[in-house]
């Protein structure tokens, strides 16, 4: 079935915001098997939307809409399509009670406005908004879907999944369709398809790969009658290319490294300092966007000169011997971190970040060093890439491989 | 005039990346006076996209195309022109030969594929790609525009403001328009459209306000016959606003804060580190972002726990008096840092960046603390928002501050 997308919002055509929510969707619509033929963006004019409408209905059956849900006159998605169905608007009154609740409930009168965003149409189904006032509708009419969401990215995003996607694959697909997203690091997205060769052409599940900032995602896509038949698909093709990747797999779907690796250290009761050269904070900053990080993440410190390595009591007969970009000098600094800051495990980071090359390493080079106290090793890496793409794969590469440092640590760690 | 854009690419409609050029676009068209009534995303496929030409010609003077012009079969952007147009394609020789030396200087023999780049029309002109091998197309027929130019951001933004802009600006506009940004901070959007009231209303230059992660932008766009008259406009506008708003304002056009920092360090001879608490780090690595920041950047502390202020030598008695989340400790973490790190400017960052207060003081409190070795000073500010957006704010503040005091500083400072 072919399907289509249209983006409405004047802040669109302005260049203001940029139209997340398209390539959201287009991503979602494969796991119902729908092609997207096209995407048009429009502006909150109404002549132009219904214009917009009518190529849609001719080409395509599944009509996905978002934006222009607002109480403000400007919006007017509402409008265009009742006009184009030729369809009368009314007012559910049950939805007008329910605004008028929820603005008593924050102690707020209800702008008069708002009544527009309880207007339905008779081929109209209401869709409920957990996260806003705009509620979506579902049309079916002369054998086409026309879906209506509103713009802002998170109310989309969750009327979506926990509305319109169910709708969506009992009525088109007659079946449930599940994913499961594998995120790995490690290896190319051409080394993942060559190893998940095998699974990457069967068709229940399907299997895609992703290339991320944070590594490959692996997504397992099983389509069954029931959830649970859907769900053992998954279960048996994860077990499959668990068989083949698990070294390199660190998490599923909406998990970070940076989250995954402080729920481990949360687990075993350990604490973490870390010690950067080159990367100048972003590994620490990383961890530290996890709410309740101070649980376990000690501080750290940035040896970005020679005077800052210096007030951090550097060995220098080492750094002459093995130089700041080698994996001593890592663990050197993991094992600094770790004593300076008291914490159970240190982790070092140093390496070429580029524009020039240090110390005769290219820009891109790098070492990670951990020390856990009771033994010190390092890892080493060259990436390809700009400034910040070394960085962020050099904090990537850290956090790795202290989650897999983290997985084998602790039979003897005390309990939390 | 009325404009169009279609971005061109299987890869949109399978959400594998999201479409910035048409926004980048579309932040462009305002600057000629062209309204923008349509963005549409269409498959690399021949026939949908002669559809999607059809409807711009029809609806459109000036139709800008992106993506679909590379060496593989799959492209068919100029195919789809070609056939739409009823024109015939033959290869520019002249552009073959170049193709031949490109290849030749990176010792790579030509693919035959490359071939079809050279491709042309009766009706359109070849636009040099600094940054690629697949060059545009300018066709002017019936008194419309058609632009084609590559996928990749970075080469369609060079041609756009190369080759693309200035021919626009003489040809549709018949006069030279450019804009120049103020970047400001420490005021809402709100605050900023009140002070420069006067001048939003204008019509030459305009102004225009935007709400930016690194505070608000003000744009100056004048248009005049010649290039030194718009200059001058925007040079008398931009002395008006300076008038007002000097204070706030911390740079121009593509500059960042962090750059601009760096740049005050470097002339002034100065050199600076950081002790962070609750930013765990993205001070110093927003700093570090900048290439050659060793030459003013000595290093940073992370001070995100107890153990970790302990182990920098916290004075207990300062923190249980004023606490951390204070300006006594923001101004003896500068001077903490830049006396353990030998700078000469050392700035201290602490706040509450969420998810709970801390010390009784609300999420989103921030305290920038200065110490440039003969006076220290602090600065203390409320920011709304989420965990990573307060982090933001509190090191874009944090910024902000330092840069207003490298400005004061320094006739007494060394020579670089």
């Amino acid at each position: 079935m072919k399907a289509e997308i249209i983006s409405i919002g004047t802040e669109l055509l302005l260049g203001e915001i940029t139209d997340t929510n398209s390539a959201y969707l287009a991503g979602q619509l494969p796991l119902l098997g729908l092609d997207l033929h096209f995407i048009s963006t429009v502006g909150d004019n109404q002549q132009r939307l219904i214009d917009t409408l009518r190529h849609a209905w001719q080409r395509s059956d599944i009509i996905i809409t978002t934006g222009g849900l607002g109480p403000t006159q400007d919006d007017v998605t509402r409008e265009a399509i009742a006009e184009f169905l030729g369809e009368k608007i009314t007012i559910d009154q049950d939805l007008v009670k329910k605004f008028e609740e929820l603005f008593s409930y924050y102690k707020i009168a209800m702008p008069p406005s708002n009544i527009k965003q309880a207007a339905i149409i008779p081929s109209a189904e209401i869709i409920q908004n957990p996260r806003g006032t705009a509620p979506g509708w579902w049309i079916e009419r002369d054998n086409r879907i026309v879906i209506t969401m509103p713009g802002p990215p998170r109310e989309m995003q969750l009327m979506w999944t926990k509305e319109i996607l169910p709708r969506l694959q009992q009525k088109i697909v007659g079946a449930v369709i599940i994913s499961k997203t594998l995120k790995l690091f490690g290896l190319t997205e051409a080394e993942v398809d060559d190893k998940a060769s095998l699974f990457l052409s069967a068709t229940n599940p399907t299997l895609a790969t992703y290339a991320k900032s944070d590594g490959i995602y692996l997504r397992i896509t099983a389509k069954a009658n029931t959830e649970s038949e859907a769900q053992q698909l998954i279960i048996q093709r994860e077990a499959d290319i668990r068989a083949i990747l698990s070294d390199y797999i660190w998490g599923v779907n909406s998990d970070t490294l940076e989250h995954n690796v402080g729920a481990l250290l949360v687990a075993k009761g350990l604490s973490l300092a870390t010690m950067e050269s080159y990367t100048g904070g972003l590994l620490a900053n990383t961890i530290t966007n996890i709410p309740g990080s101070s649980r376990y993440f000690k501080g750290g410190l940035i040896a970005y000169t020679d005077d800052a390595r210096a007030a951090f009591g550097f060995d220098w007969q080492l750094i002459s011997q093995c130089g700041l970009i080698s994996a001593k000098a890592a663990e050197t600094m993991a094992t600094m971190a770790r004593e300076k800051l008291g914490a159970s495990i240190g982790a070092g980071l140093t390496g070429v970040m580029g524009p020039a090359e240090v110390e005769g390493k290219p820009v891109g080079t790098i070492f990670v060093g951990i020390d856990d106290g009771q033994y010190s090793q390092s890892f080493t890496k060259n990436y390809p890439g700009n400034r910040l793409q070394v960085k962020q794969r050099a904090v990537t590469s850290a956090l790795f491989e202290l989650r897999k440092t983290l997985l084998q640590e602790g039979n003897d760690a005390p309990d939390s």
